[in-house]
């Protein structure tokens, strides 16, 4: 059974229209792209189209691969203190010789819709519900709330512990009281943990890592990224086989660039009402 | 066998010692103790005690249990910016009509020889080392490392996600290469994770949570905590049956509170040698 992550993003671009709608001040997201990445740029048009569709107001600024550090750094400070920029995003990854983390925590917290900076992850750490939180763990968090699925006394495994999904998606399954168990590239036995699961997160970016004997027939698979080899496109989970056995599974891609651009919009406007609560 | 944290604590008490002595400026390290908790106020002696014989100016702050959090506040930020004040501890807990997170992160970072402060904790979650850890899931990590036994590739089981022991420990663990479970209250089959893990840390505080049929042969025991019933002593893993067992287990009291100091002191000199960098 297909977890529609489609659907349920369109049911929160509806709700979060009419809340846009009802503002009295426009709502501006801003957005920083240095380079060409090319699934970059497409996430970029993405969240722009959207933007817009939510009558949001959505400014792009585009720089070239070689883009000097400190002229970045100079913009964000602009950005932090100009009234018409309610929050934005540095979208990441940047190129090689600028300093990451440096950038990403010159953003003011509560601008910070990418949720990257540290006292939007310590709140997340110690369970201050008013951090503005990592785009793609929100979106799982919020589909299986969706779909009725209360992580409570689950046992939940999350494969791959990057620092945008990996790490901040264990600690709100935790939060959230989940058994959690985080895998890796250095996972003696991934199966071991898997067959147990309830839910499995797989987020490694390997072509069909997660197969159907690695999960018993109750586990719901939610699959965050796919490749793209030879004009093909192979999901991290074996999506056809797992879903032919009547598994819940989110399909990639279709849901979850829907689900993560949604959760970008909903973080823009809590982070609108967190400013105007000032 | 035993995992004797006691005679690595004084190894380390031996080594911080030298470096102490070879600094040209006194180390000062100072504590505010609010209320008489008797197990804080042993705890402030042990530190107070193990910071003289380290030649480090201890000085203590204690207030009564009903002290203003404004007061305590302001107390803070003296400590802050006094210059004979190089690093300071807030024992926990806090009385409830203070806010610990607000008092926490009013400690300037540099300062916080505890590791609570937001920056902290998000330097541990990006793998920074430069951040001044806790000292329980320290201690733990110091203690494997000088037995030679490596996390790397290893199923490790932690018990309990307080944000002070399970939560940073068990992102430690991560960054260190180990796949790690995350258990608590609302886990369905503990045993399940700990039958199969090369170590399990356990900091529940229940009598005897942790017995031997939950575990397998080569299973390292590290058990953080303790609790007192009627002047007995009962640790959170059954220490004798494990230890005669031939299980490599860490015996507390006897250790523990050795180790936790030991690294408290260490904090404190890389605290000092943080700010005497710039």
């Amino acid at each position: 059974m297909i977890i529609d992550g489609k659907k349920v993003a369109s049911e929160i671009y509806e709700e979060l229209k009419k809340e846009v709608s009802n503002l009295s001040e426009k709502v501006y997201l801003k957005a920083i792209l240095v380079g060409n990445n090319e699934d970059s740029i497409r996430y970029i048009n993405q969240k722009k189209k959207w933007a817009e569709y939510l009558w949001i107001d959505f400014e792009l600024f585009h720089y070239e691969e070689n883009f000097d550090e400190q002229e970045l750094l100079n913009k964000i400070e602009w950005l932090n203190d100009d009234k018409k920029t309610h929050w934005f995003i540095v979208q990441l990854p940047l190129p090689k010789h600028i300093d990451t983390a440096k950038v990403i925590n010159a953003i003011k917290p509560e601008k910070d819709v990418d949720w990257f900076t540290k006292q939007n992850f310590w709140k997340l750490a110690i369970w201050d519900s008013s951090f503005l939180a990592s785009c793609t763990p929100t979106w799982i968090m919020t589909l299986l709330e969706k779909y009725n699925i209360d992580v409570t006394w689950k046992d939940v495994v999350v494969i791959w512990r990057s620092n945008i999904v990996g790490k901040p998606l264990s600690l709100m399954m935790l939060n959230n009281s989940a058994t959690i168990t985080t895998c890796h590239s250095r996972t003696k036995d991934i199966s071991y943990y898997t067959k147990k699961a309830d839910i499995v997160c797989v987020a490694i970016w390997k072509p069909w890592f997660l197969t159907l004997d690695m999960i018993n027939k109750n586990t719901i698979v939610i699959d965050v990224w796919f490749t793209v080899r030879d004009w093909k496109i192979y999901w991290d989970a074996d999506f056809e086989t797992i879903n032919n056995n009547w598994n819940m599974i989110t399909p990639v891609p279709g849901g979850v660039w829907a689900m993560t651009v949604a959760m970008l919009m909903q973080n823009t406007l809590k982070a609108y009402n967190i400013q105007n609560e000032k």
